[in-house]
C-alpha cells in the first residue's frame, strides 16, 4: 500500500487493493477486491478507503487534499473498463454508491443506486433499454434515494406525491404508472428537492457522486450508527469506506434475478449450500414481501448456467476464505455477477458445527477453529429460551429492563427471600422480585428460578450473584411498584399478587405475565469436541468460583480444573440455624461468647468443605476466609432482631444497638476481610479448623485434597505474616494429630492497591496471589460498584461522556487497574519466582480480560461455573492467535507473492496524470443521451437465519446493482 | 569501630568509643566517652554496645559469643585504672550499672548502685570509710535494688522488713537505724531473696554484674519501655547500651554534693547557667523532697573549687556540643565528677531563643538552628493554656478522651450546630458537643471555641475540620451521655444542661467543668527570626488550605505563600440561604431548576472568591470544584425537609424520597468529585463563572490574581479533558469580555490510585497536580477514615498487631501510598516536565511527610493555616540537614582527625590477648575484703522545667555514683 493512496480500483479480474485489510477497504470493499482478483465475475468499480473517512472527520468534515483527483482518475478508468461515460447522454455509466466499514454495521447509509442519471441521460437509458418506463422509474427512484438518503430530506412528502399520482391515474400499484407520469413525478420530486434544499436537483453526475460520498461519510456519525457501535462495543473502527461500482440489473427479464446465499447453513451449520433468490427481481421485492423467494436450489431450472457458476463460486470462496461466506449476487440476462461476500453470521450451534467440520475437512486448523467461536456463542448455547409465538409474547409483555443474566425463567412471584425459600421447599417455581438484593437474600435468590429487581445495574448484587449461578436475572426495572405490606407488585397498570406467575427473558431484559413455556438448550457434540481442543491448546488453567458442593459439581461439568475462590461466608446464610449462630457471634461482646457461637458453626463449615473437597477430588481448592463486613450478617428487621435477642438472651434494644454500631460510612473500606481476623482471631481459627479437619477427613476416604487457604483484603506484610502464622498454628497440629501428610498453601488476595504495590514483601511468605479484581477495580478507580449506577452509564456511553470504552467491572481496565496487576505479579515473582498467580474477580470469565491474564503469565483464572467455558475458550484463543500469526509469518511469502506488487504498480499510475481530473469532469458534463435498457433492483437485508426459523427472510446490505450488456 | 567490638572503655582522659554514634554507645555512653576524651573528670568505666542488646534478643535472650571475654578484659582494665579490685574484700571496686539507649527513654531499668558489695567486701568498705553504718546501708540498698530492679522481686516486702526494723528499734527515720541493725536487715533481705528466687543472694561480684547486665537488656522489652516507644513513635532504636562505671559518692560530708544543671535556662532559653544541687547528699534526697535543693549559683560558697570547675565544664561542653547541655555531677570530697551530659530538653520558647542566640553567638549556623526546632515546639508555642492551679484542675476534672487538636477553650455547652451559631451571634462563647460531626455542623463548629465529640478518632470529621482551624477539639469521649431531646449531657455522674460552662484542654484531652481562665500564648521575637531563616533556606513552597477570606488572612499571617486547597463546598453551608439554595439544586429533577438554584448561589461564591483573592493578592489560589457527595448537603431532620419542601414547592414526601435516593452504600467511592460535574455540568459552570468573575473584579481593583482551578477525583484522561474544556469554555469569554489578561491554570487532584497510574496521560492537559493524600491513602489502603477507628488503633499499636509504625492518616505511608505519589510525579513530569506538583492532604503539615515531598521534588505543600509554620520548618530542615551533612563531610578530616584512629587502636588491643578473659575471671572470683568508705547516692529524675514553673524539680535519669579517693 502506497502512503496516502485513497482510492483502489477493481474489475476485469484484477484489484489494486487485493490483500489489503478491512481496516483500509472496509468489509465490502475487501470482498469485492478479493472476488475480482480471484477471477469471479464482479462489476468493476473502486473503493475509497476508511482512512479517507477518518481524515474527513479529522479535517472537520472536509475532503482531504488529493481525493478529488484520485476519484476522477478512477472514474476515468471505470469508463474505460465499461466502455460507458459517466453522465453521458447516450451511453451513461450508472453506478451504485455504498458504504462499507471494516465490520458489518447497520445504521449507516446503505446504498444509492442508478447514480449518474439526469434529465438528459435518463433519455439515453430509455432509448438504450427501449423501455422509457424503466428509465424514468430508475430516475424517480434515484431522485428519491438521493434526496432522502444522501441529502436528508423527509421521505413522506415524496411518498405522498407518488400516492397522489396513483390516485390521479386511478391505479393501485407502482408498476401501473406509465412512463409519462413517472417523468412528471420526477419533475415534482425535483421541485420538492429545490424547495427544500434551496437549489435545483443536481444534474451534474459528478456533483451527484460527491454528494453521495459525503452522505456515506456523514452516515458514519449518524445516531443509529453511533448507537450500534456502542451496543456492539465497537471501538476500534475509525470510519467507513465508500464503494462506487457499475450498476447491474437483476430485473431485466426471466433470464435475470437476484439472491443471497451462504456457503453452509447458518442455522444448523450443515455443509449445505443455502440461500434464496428471486427471478426477474430486485432485492426490494423481497423486503416488500410481495413475492415469496425461491429456495436457492430452485435457481437451477430457470438459470442453469448461472446456478452452475454460483456453485463453483461457493466452492472457490469457501476454499479461498476458509470460512462460511455470506454472498449476494445478481444475474443479468443469464450472466452471474457477485456483488458482495463476507464471513457469514451463524447461530451458536452452527458456529460449533462449522468449526469442527472444517477441521475434519482439513480446511482449517484446530487453532483456527478455536478462534471461530465467540464468548457469546458459548453463553447462548446454554440458555433456555421461551418457546412461544411472537403474538403471545406481545400479549404477555409487561416491560423491558436491564438484561443482567441471560436465559429465560418462569415462576411464581415471591417478594421476600423467605417466601422464595418456603415456596421452593413446597416444590414451587419462584421468581424473586425485590427492590434490590442484599447478602441476606442469597438463600431466596438461590431458591428462585429467576430474579427481578427494581434497581441496580449489570454489576449490582443481584446481577453478580445471579451471574455466578448462571441464573436468569433482570435488574433496574424502575417501572415496578413493589408493595411489601400488601405483597403486591404493580407493573404496566396491572397488579400482581405474590404467587402470580411471571416469565423473565434475561437475554432481552423482557418481562412477561404468566407462565410461558421454555425450551432447554441441547449441547451439540461439536461443542464438546471444540472445547476439548481449547483445553489442549491453552496454557492458562481455569478454575471456578464455587461456594457449595453443588456449585463444585456443576463447575467440574463446565470444565473447571479447581476452585479459585470459595467464599466461606455464603455458607453462613444457608438456613436459620447458621444465620443465628453467626449473628450470635457478632453481637457477643467477649471472646468466650464468640467462640461458643463459632463452635456451633464449625460442624456446618466442616461438612460444607468435606462436600467441596470430595467433589473436587484431586483438584486444588482455594478457600477465602471470611470477607464481608459483619453488618451484612445482622438481622435487618424487627422480627430478626427479636429472634436473635431471644437466642442470645439479651434485651432487644441491646441487640439493636449492637447491630447499629456495626454501621459503617464506607463498609467497603471498613472492618472486613482479614481485618476481621486480626480483630477476632477466633473466626480465623474456627474456619481453618473446619477446612483442615474436612481436608484430613476427605483424605482419609481416599480422595486427594489440595486446600489453599486465602487471606482476603491484605494490605501489609505484617498483617499477612500474623495471619499466616495463625493459620499454620491451627492447621499443623490437626494434620499432625491425624498423622497426615496434607499439603496446603497459604496465600493472599491482592485486591487493595497497596497490596499490589508491596507484593514483593507479601511474597516472602505468601505462597500464592489471587487478584481480586472486583475490589481492586473499585479501589483503584475509586468506584463503588453499588453506587456507580448513578453515573457510570454516562461514563461508558459513547453518546454521552464516553470516558471509558467499556464498563470496567465487566472488562478489566488494563490501562489503570491492569498496571497494578502487572506490577503485583512482577514484584511477587521477583521475591518468589514460582509463586502461583491467579485472578478471581468477575473478569476471570471475560474474553479480553482472560487474554490479558494470559499475557501477564498468570497461572490460572477463576470465574463462575457458567463462565468456565468462556475462560477456556479465551485462554485457548490467546495461544491459537499467536500460533496462527506465527504460521502466517512463515507461509506468507509463498502464499500471495504477487499481490503487493500489483497493488503498488496500480498505485503509481494515477500520480503520473495530475492534470486529468479536470478533463474528466468536463467530459462528464458534456455527455448526454444514449439510453440503456435495464431495470432497477432494490436492496434486501441480510442476517443469519435466527435459531427458531428455517428460512432466511431478508438481508440487510445492498444487493443489487444491475449491469448493462455492452 | 571494629566489627563485633562490643565493649568500649573510657577513663583517664581517654575513651575508645569517642566519636561513635549514639546508635552504638547509647546516649549516656556517648556522653561519658565524649566527656572523658575532652579531659573532663569522669569516673572510669566501660559501655556495652546497643548492638549487643539487639543481638541478645536476636539470639533469643542469650549473650552473644565473646561478650563475656570482652567484659572481663575491660573490668581488668578498670581495676588497673582505679587501683581497686572487683569483689575484693579489702579494697573492693564498686560500680554502678546503668542502661542508656540512643535516646532518653524512661521506662527502662535505670540504675543499680554499689554493685560489687557482698558479705565480705562490705566489711572492707566499712573499714576503709571507717563508717560501718554507711557500708551496711550501701549493702542494704544494693541488695534491695538488685533484688527488685534486676531480679524482679516485689519491693513491698522489703520495705515492710525495713519498717519492722524501725518499729522494733522504736526509731522514725532510716538514718537512725544503727549499723548492726542494718547488717541484720541485710540478712533478712538475703533470706527474702533466697526464699523467692530459690537460690542465695549472689556473693560473687561477677555474677552480680552479669545479672545486672541481663536486667538492663531485659528492661528494653519491659511493658513501660515498649509503651513509651509507642507513644513517642520511636521505631528506629534496636536496644539499649549498658554502662558500667566506678562509683563516686556525694554524701561523704560537707565537701561533697550532687546536682543537675543546664548550660542555659531550659525554661526561658536565656544564656544563664541554671540548675540545682544538694550538699552532702545523694540524688534520692531530692526525689524524696526531704531537703530543698540549692540554686546552682549557691554551690560556690561551700564548694568554690568544684563550682569554678563546673563553670568551666559548662563552657567547654556547650562549645563542644554546640547545644544546650543537661549535666549531672557529683562532688566527692571537693572533687568534681561528671556523671552524665546530654542535649537538654527545653520549652518551645527556650528552643527558639537558644537557637537564635547561638547563631548570633556564632556557635552554630542558621541551618543548624533550624534543625533544633521540632514541629511540637511550633504547635505548642501557639496554643492557649489553662491558667489554673493543679488543685482547682483536679476539682473540675470530668474525664479524659482523645486530644485531637491542642489548645484550651472555655465556653457554654451547645448540643446542636444551630444552637452554637445562635449563641455565638448572641456573643456567647460556645463549646459544641456532638455525638459526631458532619459537614452540616460546620457552621456550628466554626462558631464554637472548642469541639467535643463522643465518638471518632484523631482523623474523624470533627478532628480534621477543627485541626484545619487550629480549634481545640477533643473526640472519642465515649463516657459522654448525650440527650438531644432534653438537651443534656451526662458525664462523671453529673448532668450538664445546654448553656452550662465547660473547659477543654485539647492538648491533654482533658475535660473540665466550668469556665477556667486561659492564657494566650505570646510569640517570642526569636520565633519570627527563626521562621525567617526557614524561609530563606527552604526550596519547597508552602501553601495553605483555606476556604474563606478569614482563613486566607490567617494563613498569610502564618507564612502561607498561596492557597493550595480552597474547598468551595464549605461555602454552601454558611447561612440558611446558601444551604437552601444548594438543597434546592439537589432536589431539582431537571436542569433549568438546577440552574435557577445555582444562580442564587453564584453571588455568594463570587463574593467569597473576591474576598479570598483580595487577601491573597499576588499569591496563587487553587480552587477545587465541588467535591463531596450531594447527600452531605441535604437536610437531615424533619424540620429541614419541611423547610426545603416549602421553598421548592414540593410535597414533603417527595423531598424525602429525593434525599433518600442520594443515599450511597460507599459514598466515598460514589457520585462525588468531578463525577458531579460530568453528571451536572451546570454546577461546574456556576463555580467557574464565580471564580473568574471574582478574579476579573479583584484584578480590576489593582490586585494581582492567580487562580488555579482544580478538578477533584479525576480518574481518567478523557474525564479531565471534558471538564478542562468546559472550564475554559466558561472562563475565556468572561476574561475576553472584561478585556482582561487573566492567566489561570486548570489542573487536577491526584487522589484516586488510577490517576497516579495514568498521570502521564493526565499531564497532557493538566497544568498542575495536587496530590490529595487523604483520599489517596483511603483508596490505596482500602481504609475508610471514618470507619478505621474500629481496628486501626490495633494496627498501629506495637503491643497489639503492630502492623504499621504510624497512623497512615497522620504520617504519609511512604512505602505504599508514597509509591503512587512518586509514580504520579514521575509520569506527570515525563509528559510535562514543568508541571507544578503539590500535596494538599493532611500530610502537607506533617514533618516526615513534608520531607518526603521535598525528596520527591514537589513544588509545594498545602496544609491548614496552623500547620503552615511546621511545613516551613520541615522544608527548611530537609535542606538544612543536607547542607550540614555536606559541611561535615568537607570538614571532617580537619575536625577530628585522631578519633577514628584511637578507636581503632583501642579495638585492636583486646584481640591480641585472647587468653586473658579467663585469667580476669579467676582474679575476680579470688578477690575479697578491702572495705572502702563511701556513702550511697540515689537517683533523681531529670526533665526540662515545664513552661509554667520556674524551678526544675526532678531529673529522671540516674545521678549519683560516688567515687572513692585513692
Amino acid at each position: 500500500m502506497v502512503k496516502n493512496k485513497r482510492v483502489y480500483f477493481f474489475g476485469s479480474g484484477k484489484a489494486e487493493g487485493r490483500g489489503l485489510a478491512k481496516d483500509i477497504l472496509g468489509g465490502k470493499g475487501q470482498g469485492l477486491a478479493e472476488m475480482s482478483s480471484i477471477g469471479l465475475p464482479v462489476p468493476a468499480g473502486f473503493t475509497i478507503t476508511v482512512d479517507t473517512c477518518r481524515d474527513y472527520y479529522r479535517l472537520g468534515r472536509v475532503f482531504p487534499t488529493g481525493l478529488k483527483e484520485e476519484v476522477q482518475t478512477n472514474l476515468k478508468r471505470l469508463e474505460k473498463t465499461t466502455g460507458k461515460t459517466f453522465g453521458d447522454a447516450q451511453n451513461p455509466l450508472l453506478v451504485s454508491v455504498r458504504s462499507g466499514a471494516a465490520r458489518s454495521m447497520p445504521g449507516m447509509m446503505e446504498t444509492i443506486l442508478n447514480l449518474g442519471l439526469n434529465d438528459v441521460s435518463v433519455e439515453g437509458l430509455a432509448a438504450k433499454t427501449k423501455n422509457p418506463r424503466f428509465a424514468y422509474d430508475a430516475y424517480r427512484r434515484f431522485i428519491q434515494m438521493y434526496s432522502t438518503t444522501a441529502m436528508g430530506l423527509s421521505k413522506e412528502p415524496m411518498e405522498e406525491l407518488l400516492t397522489q399520482t396513483k390516485k390521479r391515474l386511478g391505479v393501485a400499484t407502482d408498476p401501473e404508472i406509465p412512463a409519462e407520469s413517472l417523468k412528471e413525478l420526477c419533475q415534482e420530486y425535483k421541485e420538492y428537492y429545490r424547495q427544500n434544499k434551496g437549489s435545483p436537483f443536481p444534474q451534474d453526475a459528478m456533483d451527484q457522486l460527491w454528494g453521495a460520498i459525503q452522505a456515506v461519510f456523514g452516515s458514519w456519525e449518524a445516531d443509529k450508527a453511533v448507537t450500534y457501535r456502542r451496543v456492539e462495543k465497537i471501538t476500534d473502527l475509525t470510519g467507513t469506506a465508500v464503494n462506487v461500482q457499475e450498476m447491474v440489473f437483476g430485473n431485466t427479464g426471466d433470464q435475470s434475478g437476484t439472491g443471497v446465499c451462504f456457503t453452509r447453513d447458518p442455522s444448523t451449520g450443515k455443509n449445505e449450500f443455502f440461500g434464496e433468490c428471486l427471478i426477474n427481481a430486485q432485492g426490494e421485492d423481497v423486503v416488500a414481501g410481495i413475492r415469496t423467494p425461491l429456495m436457492l436450489s430452485d435457481l437451477g431450472k430457470p438459470l442453469p448456467t448461472a446456478w452452475k457458476e454460483l456453485q463453483e463460486v461457493r466452492l472457490r470462496l469457501e476454499k479461498h476464505y476458509r470460512d462460511m461466506q455470506d454472498m449476494e449476487f445478481t444475474v443479468e440476462n443469464g450472466k452471474l455477477f457477485m456483488l458482495q461476500c463476507r464471513v457469514g453470521k451463524r447461530t451458536p450451534a452452527a458456529a460449533f458445527k462449522m468449526a469442527v467440520d472444517m477441521v475434519n475437512e482439513k480446511l482449517i486448523t484446530r487453532e483456527e477453529a478455536v478462534t471461530r467461536i465467540t464468548p457469546e456463542d458459548i453463553e447462548r448455547i446454554f440458555y433456555p429460551v421461551i418457546a412461544e409465538t411472537e403474538e403471545k409474547l406481545k400479549e404477555a409483555f409487561l416491560g423491558e429492563a436491564i438484561n443482567a443474566v441471560p436465559g429465560a425463567a418462569s415462576g411464581q412471584i415471591m417478594l421476600t427471600a423467605e417466601a422464595a425459600e418456603t415456596a421452593r421447599k413446597d416444590g414451587k417455581k419462584v421468581i424473586l422480585v425485590r427492590q434490590e438484593t442484599s447478602p441476606e437474600d442469597v438463600g431466596g435468590m438461590h431458591a428462585a428460578q429467576g430474579i427481578l429487581t427494581a434497581t441496580g445495574g449489570k454489576t449490582s448484587h443481584a446481577a453478580v450473584v445471579a451471574r455466578g449461578w448462571g441464573k436468569c436475572c433482570i435488574v433496574g426495572a424502575e417501572f415496578l411498584r413493589l408493595n411489601f405490606e400488601r405483597l403486591e407488585m404493580e407493573v404496566a397498570g396491572r397488579v400482581f399478587k405474590q404467587g402470580d406467575w411471571l416469565t423473565l427473558d434475561g437475554s432481552t431484559g423482557r418481562i412477561y405475565a404468566g407462565e410461558l413455556p421454555l425450551k432447554a438448550p441441547i449441547l451439540p457434540q461439536e461443542y464438546q469436541t471444540l472445547m476439548g481442543w481449547c483445553d489442549q491448546i491453552r496454557q492458562l488453567r481455569v478454575r471456578t468460583n464455587a461456594d457449595s458442593p453443588a456449585d463444585a459439581v456443576k463447575a467440574i461439568e463446565m470444565g473447571a480444573e479447581g476452585i479459585g475462590l470459595c467464599r466461606t461466608e455464603h455458607m453462613f446464610f444457608e438456613g436459620r440455624e447458621r444465620q443465628l449462630a453467626i449473628q450470635t457471634m457478632i453481637v457477643a461482646d467477649n471472646e468466650p461468647d464468640r467462640r461458643a457461637a463459632l463452635a456451633r458453626l464449625l460442624p456446618f463449615q466442616r461438612a460444607d468443605f468435606e462436600g467441596i473437597f470430595t467433589a473436587m477430588d484431586g483438584k486444588p481448592v482455594t478457600i477465602r476466609l471470611i470477607d464481608p463486613p459483619l453488618h451484612e450478617f445482622t438481622p435487618k428487621d424487627e422480627e430478626g432482631i427479636a429472634e436473635l435477642a431471644a437466642v442470645v438472651g439479651l434485651d432487644k434494644e441491646k441487640v439493636r444497638q449492637r447491630v447499629d454500631q456495626l454501621h459503617e460510612a464506607n463498609p467497603m473500606l471498613g472492618l472486613r476481610g482479614c481485618r476481621l481476623c486480626i480483630t477476632y482471631p477466633e473466626i480465623l481459627e474456627m474456619q481453618v479448623q473446619a477446612i483442615i479437619e474436612a481436608a484430613v477427613n476427605v483424605q482419609g476416604q481416599g480422595k486427594t485434597v489440595f486446600p489453599e487457604i486465602m487471606i482476603p483484603l491484605t494490605m501489609a506484610k505484617k498483617e499477612f505474616d500474623i495471619l499466616e502464622a495463625r493459620v499454620r498454628a491451627v492447621a499443623d497440629p490437626i494434620i499432625k494429630a491425624a498423622n497426615g501428610k496434607l499439603h496446603y498453601l497459604v496465600g493472599t488476595m491482592i485486591e487493595i492497591p497497596r497490596a499490589a504495590l508491596i507484593a514483593d514483601q507479601l511474597a516472602e511468605r505468601a505462597e500464592f496471589f489471587s487478584f481480586g479484581t472486583n475490589d481492586l477495580t473499585q479501589m483503584t478507580m475509586g468506584l463503588s460498584r453499588d453506587d456507580a449506577g448513578r453515573f457510570l452509564p454516562a461514563y461508558v456511553d459513547p453518546k454521552r461522556a464516553a470516558i471509558f470504552d467499556r464498563d470496567p467491572f465487566q472488562v478489566l481496565d488494563q490501562e489503570g487497574v491492569g498496571q497494578l496487576v502487572e506490577m503485583g505479579i512482577a514484584k511477587g515473582r521477583k521475591t518468589r519466582p514460582n509463586i502461583k498467580v491467579g485472578i478471581c474477580g468477575e473478569h476471570g470469565g471475560e474474553l479480553e480480560s482472560v487474554k490479558f491474564c494470559c499475557r501477564l503469565g498468570m497461572n490460572y483464572v477463576s470465574c463462575s461455573p457458567f463462565r468456565v467455558p468462556i475462560a477456556r475458550l479465551a485462554a485457548a484463543q490467546y495461544v491459537a492467535v499467536a500460533k496462527i500469526k506465527e504460521a502466517a509469518k512463515k507461509s506468507k511469502p509463498a502464499n500471495k507473492p504477487a499481490k503487493p506488487v500489483v497493488a503498488k504498480k496500480a498505485v503509481t499510475k494515477p500520480s503520473r496524470k495530475p492534470a486529468k481530473p479536470v478533463v474528466v469532469k468536463k467530459a462528464v458534463t458534456k455527455s448526454s443521451s444514449k439510453p440503456a435498457k435495464s431495470k432497477v433492483v432494490k436492496k434486501t437485508k441480510s442476517t443469519p437465519k435466527p435459531a427458531k426459523s428455517k428460512v432466511v427472510k431478508k438481508t440487510k446490505s445492498a444487493r443489487n446493482p444491475g449491469r448493462k450488456k455492452s
